[in-house]
């Protein structure tokens, strides 16, 4: 699978590492793929190359959003048309300080990236635990891999990021329609309060335990 | 430990049951204890009995908020004073048809609870889970007991709830002040989703992992 990423901070990096690990095509969007980020990046991510984020986009089957949530729209504006792309939204709409989520009543950040990617079919996920989790999902031992909850509306998108999950090591999860994001959004918050302010540590995550 | 339930449908019922096996002393409030509903509760949960509401919440050292989110200010009208009792809030603001959670913006239900019952000592819990779940939280052989998250401003009142929940054979997991309630309404309605929704069933629940 053609996979293009945009954002090339420790979530997109270690997505795209693990995607072109598991077999797949994978390309990092940046605004200059010459940079020295960039270098670094593919240096760190072996089998991934660089191209503009209008290339990866075109090139793309599936395009991964792993920018800061504020940084969305201005990520997207260069990717073009995205009609019929499957779009994985990895955001999370954090107020500052991380005193809870922001995304805008009666939606998700999930559904605002999905109006401004018009025609993307948008799939909620890989936002709920942190980068660390994402390289290694079974860190636990003894324990089974992480869950990985997602939310969208096309059926055939959620199958896609399901079998690219489940490629990663997780035991993905569907809780529904992209609405569902506004759950996966607070969600993504109850780890970052375990993780960071309740001092658990980077390496948790949940398990969905079910017969 | 004295612990008065307001709220005697499935979740009351069975963390009354579930607290006075543990060797606690249980009193669920009624509007009429002599009513038939009462004794049939009673004759399910051995060594439990029935007051008035009042009642109830003058014995209690502890008191649990097991009503619909909706029928709280009703439920906590006839309590009188609570002025320095523990309030477990077991509650959960669902908007109708499950669409999602009915907290108020930049509140929770947890804090509008708080506000209804003044000087009480409140602590969000036992709201994430299914009663299935809260009578058995090893309900998944070969994994380990459910998680069982809270919130809450009070220390001591925080140390009660978890040593309640740990009796009834949860994993329970702080998640900090009571204002991140805001996060365990939703986080209760990823599982009512997965439950009644999705279709995996009652018997579901989320254990969490960390080192």
């Amino acid at each position: 699978m053609r996979i293009g990423i945009i954002g090339s901070g420790n979530v997109g990096g270690t997505l795209g590492t693990g995607f072109a690990r598991a077999g797949h095509e994978v390309v990092f969007g940046f605004r200059d793929p010459a940079s020295p980020g960039a270098a670094s990046l593919l240096g760190r991510a072996p089998g991934t190359r660089a191209a503009t984020v209008a290339e990866a986009a075109a090139s793309s089957t599936v395009l991964v959003l792993a920018t800061p949530y504020e940084a969305a729209e201005a990520a997207l504006a260069p990717a073009g048309d995205l009609s019929g792309k499957i779009l994985l939204d990895a955001t999370n709409p954090i107020a500052p300080g991380l005193a809870g989520v922001s995304s805008p009543a009666g939606s998700s950040g999930a559904e605002e990236i999905a109006k401004l990617a018009r025609g993307a079919r948008v799939v909620k996920i890989f936002n709920t635990v942190g980068f660390e989790v994402m390289a290694n999902p079974t860190f636990l031992a003894g324990a089974r891999p992480a869950t990985m909850l997602y939310a969208g509306d096309d059926t055939s998108a959620k199958e896609v990021a399901h079998g690219l999950a489940a490629g990663l090591g997780f035991d993905p999860v569907d809780l529904g329609p992209l609405a569902a994001a506004r759950l996966l959004e607070p969600f993504a918050l109850v780890w970052i309060r375990l993780a960071l302010v309740c001092g658990h540590g980077r390496e948790t995550a949940f398990l969905y335990l079910h017969r």
